[in-house]
């Protein structure tokens, strides 16, 4: 093998590249991005977007420099591939990196996953924004920094909820917390954007309503097309099916990260669940596996973290509403304790809800609070990995000292009442029936 | 059964008799309690010493009217109990409670543990303070306030190190945050102290140090005289012996809490880990067991947290140290990532040590660092409890969010890095030999 050819400069094409150059010194790796920026942390995009990370550059994992120089990457920045021959092994680019065929031995896709964008007139104006890229953010910076945008504190929803991958306990904590600070419109649509002198007007069921910004977040969907038009096998959503060593259905062709499903080990099958550290994982397997190394990729179990506001929002597993999608019978059991022991200062409330099997296996688990809800998914995410059940989470040795945790953390409070819940249910408890 | 006694009214006690109520209305439960307080959250007592909770009457989890008059349990404080005699069914009470016999059908005895008093002249003085109780921590608050204590910040310990349940790695990161605020003084032993007019003065290793204060703080041992003169089972550190219910050899006689010996699943027999959260699950138990109900402990895993200073602490398993004791071999890997994500303002190190068996399997693990330390530790806790081995460990699908977590999360980093030196020293790895 001579040339590992990486399409996509994120975390999974980079993480790829990086792992190929271990694996094998001498191999040629070249790396297509169609941006302008390569290694960067995705996820930090709203924390430089507040003003949280002061300049763009912070959220790179590494300069070019270090992978051009350091790790002998080709990475060619504004360089697009248009389309894969797997057949001829090469690929079609164009931009600063060159143009025409480029030929490979290995071939990693790593995408990534776009914006959606409603079929709603409007949304292709100047100071209409969907943010899925370091440079879509830059420019959206710039616009706020320019100190023209007053009016933008509102969010729209078509559906009668936020937060649509948890249940309804868990996002009406979190509609509490977004309402603390901006006005919510449920069940609203967005029929149409009018730009004009006096700002953008945004339609909204007929209504109008001025603003000077309008941000297109509804939702993300596989940057595939190169995959499938080459003719891989996918998921009708359009993520990429791949195997545990990351191999698509095409010859010599590797995918990673947001574009392809990953086997989720609670449904038992391939799902797309675009996240950075799957996206990272899946990048080093892809690259390590493609150079010629041995790795595998275990699974997910869908896992995510969310900050909203002051308000820490995590989930793994299936939701009720997954799990019966799913055709999965699922029950659920909410708690709402506290962060701290009762006595210790500055407790706040932690809202835990874990769904379960009839038989009492864990599907997953949602929390929410102002603090120690984010990370404390990790042991739902650990128990959903092991096939725990409600009765074993509940036998836990947690972790305890009074700023940490109440006697009995959250998560076993819940347990505990999931697992008497479940008993009362059965046939013997209900009397030997 | 007509009578449930129980001794001790510590988080143990007061579960026992809390639950038994649950299970059986009619039951008389009777609680002596030596001390002043009951119900109370002991691993509060550092923070009501150190300000943070304003009052003794914070700590406890409910007032002694709460269990009299909403509860029915006849709580009686300031009452002993000097001995057990379980052919006839019956202990004998002093103090305020009632004095000579009391006739029980079911026992619990959650009578906890009790601070070690080194053999060191002048330690029985006024102010010289072993802090195990919520009235001894009164008796040294009240001393504090009144302004006469302005020497007494040294740490004396005889020991080469601090911190004997964590690994040396961690130790010194513990040491170095008590040397930020404290004189820490290791390998000397203290050979006596002298009340005087001027103060306390205690002798060094020969060297005399002036102070107002002697704190010793040399460990607990269970306290558990009474059952082992009555003729209980036990360890040679003479915690009681228990079964699943908490019943010890002794007929209609249970144990709970600090002075029993619990399964402890990584070393698959017995061993003493004094701590709350145990406490509390296994006086509930045992009190729902001694009324006539269902239930049963699991075990435990060693999981401690302790916040010392302004670092969070914390471990689960076994050490290497300990995991030696107990003739295991084992390995260990140390890595320090952060807590939060490169670019996110506010990242601490973040220390993590794993510690495991030849074969991978997860022994133990310690985690040190100023935030993201106490409660990361639950997925190690989770994992001893499944038996997952250091691979296991790195495929987790742990949550991430910049502000929480590093993408690789730090004991996802340490696994990876564990895994690895695995690899490299199979036999197949070293080169088929």
């Amino acid at each position: 093998m001579t040339r590992l050819l990486v399409i996509g400069g994120g975390a999974a094409g980079m993480s790829a590249a990086s792992a190929a150059r271990r694996v094998a010194p001498q191999l040629s790796v070249v790396v297509c991005e169609a941006g302008g920026f390569a290694a960067y942390g995705m996820c930090g995009i709203p924390y430089f977007l507040g003003g949280v990370v002061a300049r763009p550059e912070d959220l790179l994992a590494y300069p070019p420099s270090e992978f051009r120089d350091q790790r002998g990457i080709d990475l060619r920045l504004h360089t697009r591939v248009s389309a894969i021959d797997p057949a001829a092994h090469q690929v079609q680019v164009t931009g600063e990196g060159g143009s025409g065929p480029l030929r490979y031995d290995a071939l990693v896709v790593a995408s990534g996953a776009g914006p959606v964008r409603p079929p709603v007139p409007g949304l292709d104006g100047p100071r209409v924004f969907t943010i899925r890229s370091l440079d879509e953010a830059v420019g959206l910076r710039r616009l706020l920094d320019g100190g023209t945008v007053r009016r933008a504190i509102e969010v729209v929803e078509a559906l009668p909820r936020v937060l649509g991958n948890v249940d309804e306990p868990i996002a009406a904590v979190v509609q509490a917390e977004l309402e603390r600070h901006t006005r919510v419109r449920l069940g609203t649509r967005l029929d149409e954007v009018r730009d004009g002198p006096g700002g953008l007007t945004a339609v909204l069921g007929g209504a109008e309503l001025g603003t000077d910004l309008v941000v297109v977040a509804a939702g993300v969907r596989p940057t595939s097309d190169l995959l499938i038009q080459a003719g891989a096998e996918h998921l009708p959503d359009r993520s990429v099916l791949v195997d545990a060593q990351l191999r698509t259905s095409l010859p010599d062709v590797f995918a990673a990260g947001d574009c392809v499903a990953l086997e989720h080990l609670v449904l038992g099958r391939p799902a797309w669940v675009p996240l950075g550290p799957a996206a990272n994982k899946t990048g080093r397997v892809a690259g390590t596996v493609a150079a010629g190394g041995s790795a595998s990729f275990g699974g997910i179990v869908g896992t995510a973290v969310v900050k909203v506001f002051d308000l820490e929002v995590a989930r793994t597993g299936l939701t009720v509403a997954e799990a019966e999608a799913a055709g999965l019978a699922a029950d659920a059991t909410d708690v709402v304790s506290r962060s701290r022991a009762k006595y210790y200062p500055g407790a706040q409330p932690l809202h835990v809800r874990l769904v379960y099997a009839p038989d009492g296996r864990l599907l997953g688990g949602q929390l929410a609070g102002r603090e120690g809800a984010a990370k404390r998914i990790d042991v739902l995410a650990t128990a959903l990995h092991a096939g725990l059940g409600v009765a074993d989470i509940a036998g836990l040795d947690l972790g305890y000292a009074p700023p940490f945790a109440p006697v009995y953390d959250p998560v076993l409070t819940a347990a505990i009442k999931a697992t008497s819940r479940l008993a009362s249910q059965s046939p013997s408890a209900a009397g030997g029936s």
